[in-house]
């Protein structure tokens, strides 16, 4: 899981992958100048937007899971909140605006360092757009939703449950550690309806 | 908040500062090989550890905040879950062994881009021992708190949420964004009861 480093970021000196003294994990070490490469998981945050009881869905146009169709999320950058990042990520990808409401769901991908969170969110009006991230958006039902066109396991299970939950009329905060790579058919990506054989740009 | 890289991971070539193609937000980017250094918060993890009704706090071995108190916790590190990370903490600082339960705090502590989270545990023996990290460790009544040697403005947030949540036989999950700095009188760390003039080690 750790990325392959090989030079130090601060004097570009060769690294060693071992375990410094005092600590008990392999690191990343200059040899040159002692500074250590820590390297720790990362923060996606996302948000489950509603307009009038339906969802708001977006077909990826970029890599990974290009055409699959996800909820808006992206990596937490520095000096935001989780839910700010929620936000700003359903502009970039939807132009959507909404308000943020609580957290919903917090998953554990163990096996690519990340821990993927969600957010209830309402929209502030029934806008949304194309986007060079988003080749294509809708809002959906409950029954509309393309549950094997999905492109990430953590937003299968946050859909499951922000349905389960909106039903009961009681919305709670969903944890769960993901261990193993979801099994994938091989394949190409969902064709969109309507362009046959075309490739979602 | 970003930190001083000079030169790529990769290939050791010096980096420019700039916003790269199609994004709206400056990195540093490699002039030689082009790869992306991107920098994200860090998840600090940490356990309100209980036994019978006390809470364990630890007395910082290490910097930063040496001499003061805190809840065992630490940065997550990749493959582990954060409850797992906040149980390792918690027997990496104090030895002790605890059953871990909900989360119970979830900060952004924007300005030095971590984010801070803390769940709830119960100690499974009241067994704890000083550590390369704990010069000293107690198990506290909420009257005995020592509300001004604590380290961290987020481990004040939970233990008053806590204490608070108790008294009211109501556990909830406690989201706060910190986007100031706490202010801290300048002056030496607290001392030992009975050590006057000893600097913790």
């Amino acid at each position: 899981m750790h990325p392959p480093l090989s030079h130090c970021e601060r004097c570009g000196g060769h690294l060693r992958f071992v375990v410094p003294e005092g600590d008990n994990l392999k690191r990343h070490v200059c040899r040159p100048c002692g500074h250590i490469h820590y390297v720790n998981p990362r923060v996606v945050t996302g948000a489950i937007c509603e307009w009038e009881g339906r969802i708001l869905l977006c077909r990826r146009g970029i890599e990974p899971r290009l055409g699959y169709w996800t909820l808006p999320a992206g990596f937490l950058e520095l000096g935001e909140s989780c839910s700010e990042g929620a936000r700003r990520e359903t502009w970039e990808e939807a132009r959507a605006e909404v308000e943020m409401g609580p957290l919903f769901s917090f998953v554990n991908v163990l096996y690519i360092g990340q821990i993927h969170m969600f957010y209830r969110a309402r929209m502030t009006s029934p806008h949304f757009e194309t986007t060079p991230e988003s080749t294509e958006l809708m809002l959906v039902d409950e029954a509309d939703v393309p549950w094997d066109e999905l492109a990430f396991a953590t937003v299968r299970y946050t859909l499951q449950h922000y349905f389960a939950d909106r039903a009961r009329g009681d919305y709670g905060l969903h944890t769960e550690d993901f261990t193993q790579f979801p099994p994938r058919p091989a394949g190409p990506p969902p064709q969109r309806p309507g362009a046959p054989g075309e490739a979602p740009r």
